[in-house]
């Protein structure tokens, strides 16, 4: 008996599917899991995912480093943006960071019922896939965060990426539609991932505002081994080492 | 100035959409709009689209022919299913048709404040392209009906031919990740369409309710001229001939 895949588009299409008992993986690859996973390969002590600006706004007035952005953009009292080359070591070694974001971390807070919530991006494609075939016990859903409720390519892609991973490693099978698109895409994007990515309505709006310097490096795969885990309210780095 | 083509993955995601004024094509190819299609070819007068399934009862009791199904299966008081084979030209000739089905009705009827609303099906893709083609005057949204408010492969696909036709024909463009979707998995499926088709969810529904033998057909390209149009109420043969 293998577990199954499903693919959630994007977060408005949440409420159709039961996450409870199963294992979830969160994809915003522009840029919030991308990025909070380099922060946790950096050092990284833990991060806190807040649906809401105002929510990081008062953890940023007790103190705490705040990541923090809407529509792209880093709001006025953050520490850092949402891009990943900001979260250096120096910077965030040892650090608890608060981080809100336009979709990415309200997914993350959404999928809280799930027996288990990763966090996926390029960065960790072959980590993740390899940390849920070793320990698969539980059907599976990928959450593609999407842009403001609405279908995006770049998480439907990593989807993709991921459940081929998966389905050659054969503990998982899948008979969803969702699943089977983002495959389909996956395999038409990865001989030249960064140039099939010139077509991302997202690339106008970060090249629009200036953000243009951390695209590429969202789709550079396997640069950690890092699995972040999101446990009681906070992502942790999870297992280190594959397997 | 070219006119911009939205697409819609699954009503679900309707809500984030805006219609007015736009030309909207309403798509669910197994099978309410191949069905509707192959009915107004055979000579049907008009389609009378109604969202729920009391609605239609109401009409079957005024006397009304009705095409009724909930999960793929005719309902007892209904004249037809929602098999495109049903509607032969003895059976609908002249006459006027109550409709309502799962998804394709409940689609149809939601997208009323559009400027325009044709039905798509791959029976009408190069009709319906050359119409729009034609005379383009307004942005378009294609509107998949997918399957209780989900995510499907066939009406996507069909969505990404026929946009994949518009931006051929140059009055269209497109920087939107739905239909650039729609469009890498039409270039996927489209040397072997029906072969492509095996993976549908859909396609084991229909199968365990021994109504496959409508699903090949659903298939078929560019069997008729009609383009249906969705006018006050009811769905209409439109223009017949292309351009």
């Amino acid at each position: 008996m293998k577990y199954t895949i499903e693919t959630v588009l994007c977060t408005t299409l949440l409420p159709l599917f039961e996450l409870e008992g199963k294992q979830v993986v969160v994809i915003d690859v522009l840029r919030a899991t991308t990025s909070i996973t380099t922060a946790l390969a950096n050092g990284a002590q833990s991060i806190i995912p807040v649906a809401s600006k105002e929510e990081a706004r008062k953890w940023s007035e007790k103190g705490y480093l705040v990541a923090t952005e809407r529509g792209a953009v880093k709001l006025d009292f953050a520490n850092f943006g949402n891009s990943p080359q900001e979260f250096t070591p120096e910077r965030v070694e040892g650090q608890e960071i608060v981080y809100s974001t336009t979709n990415g971390t309200v997914a993350i807070t959404s999928a809280a019922e799930a027996r288990s919530v990763m966090l996926g991006s390029f960065a960790n494609l072959s980590a993740i896939a390899e940390h849920l075939e070793w320990q698969a016990d539980a059907d599976l859903v990928l959450l593609c965060s999407g842009w403001k409720g609405m279908f995006n390519l770049e998480d439907t892609i990593f989807a993709g990426a991921l459940a081929s991973r998966l389905l050659e490693g054969g503990s998982f099978s899948t008979r969803d539609d969702g699943t089977n698109a983002a495959i389909d895409l996956w395999r038409q994007a990865k001989d030249d991932l960064l140039r099939y990515m010139d077509k991302l309505a997202h690339k106008d709006r970060l090249e629009s505002l200036g953000l243009l310097d951390s695209f590429a490096r969202c789709f550079d795969i396997d640069t950690t081994d890092v699995v972040p885990q999101y446990v009681a309210g906070r992502i942790l780095p999870g297992p280190l080492g594959r397997g």
